[in-house]
């Protein structure tokens, strides 16, 4: 069994994480800057999922501490400050990365992209923590689709990082989750690209009216040699 | 019977496009910057195809003059001049930009994207022709998948552009070929990260060993209101 941090698991898209991965049976701690925001996310889990002893409140520093895995999900206003929090505890460990550089964050539209100085908000994960294993996850998939408790997600999670090992280490424990293949787009300035789709997604949900927008790859095992 | 005019339709992918609208029986004029280059492809889908009627050759100003829709596939390097060599024959039609800002075209690896002045390659069409009615699609369909004549394309076609009656009209038309699904993203700005995803196919097809990888929109059908 898996102890998963989810860093900034009191948001939508992190308690959603946090929800699915205790579903299937790994070690949960829902991490946040106050304990008692952890614990009353934790107390919502259980209301959710039944009483279940595998998911549990913590600190962020303290999850980060505890946890094998790290999931990061944090507005991107407060991803460094955050990051700084769990250096000790994030170090050589691998950081699934769901931060998205979205305008909304400087007060635009969220179906649009900024473009960061580091080439993604991926890397800037890395250049402010050198010692984690960053890898850019959860982008594509939406917070709905996590929430959705009793159904398969239908999308496929793109994923990026320079670490080949621990990347080999989280895809099985992300494909746990029913619905999911995750797919690898190779080292993690390919972050530029998966990061940009998310907004992508954002537009058609609102041009559609609905919140399921998602992608799968298809043809990577067509006609290999 | 709609007449498509496929610009730079020598090449791989606007002949493979080219070979599809003929199938489906569409009327369609390969167009190139010498007539005996477009005759030699003509000649070449005959070849494929049988001795149909339905494609001819012509200059790319004439394939423009003559066409209701035209298909753009031609270097990024080649963009400029090819559009102003078609500007009366493109006034008033749809344009189906297929241009990708690949870092190949500036000597670099087709795996990464530039970022170009006016936001991406169809805007950039569009300020070239500014009576053209500029559709970005295509950008996520291999060119090996449109050369593969006896399948069903498994990907979707993500477009976009600014004239909703001319993203009406082509939609149908390019749904004829059999598998794709058109995925309207909104306004033309959305080149800006569509045409990105193509290097990231591109990097998923070398990764993979395979010339296929496409994406398909899933989830916008479900739990709308």
């Amino acid at each position: 069994m898996t102890t998963i941090g989810v860093i900034g698991g009191t948001g939508g898209q992190g308690f959603g994480i946090a929800l699915r991965f205790a579903q299937v049976g790994e070690n949960v701690i829902i991490g946040s800057r106050t304990i008692d925001k952890a614990l009353a996310a934790v107390e919502k889990a259980k209301e959710l999922l039944g009483d279940i002893p595998n998911i549990q409140a913590a600190t962020n520093p303290e999850a980060a501490k505890a946890a094998d895995v790290l999931v990061l999900t944090v507005p991107l206003a407060a991803q460094r400050d955050i990051l700084l929090s769990i250096k000790e505890g994030a170090a050589g460990k691998p950081l699934l990365d769901a931060t998205g550089p979205l305008e909304s964050c400087i007060g635009g539209s969220a179906t649009r992209y900024i473009d960061l100085p580091e080439g993604s908000a991926a890397e800037r994960s890395q250049s402010i923590l050198p010692d984690a294993k960053v890898i850019c996850a959860f982008n594509t998939i939406s917070q709905s689709w996590w929430l959705q408790l009793d159904e398969p997600i239908d999308c496929d999670c793109l994923i990026s990082g320079n670490d080949e090992d621990a990347k080999a280490f989280v895809t099985p424990l992300i494909e746990k989750i029913p619905g999911i293949k995750v797919v690898d787009c190779g080292k993690l300035e390919r972050a530029r690209i998966i990061e940009k789709i998310t907004p992508l997604l954002i537009g058609l949900n609102i041009k559609n009216k609905c919140q399921f927008g998602g992608i799968r790859i298809t043809g990577l095992d067509k006609g290999r040699a």
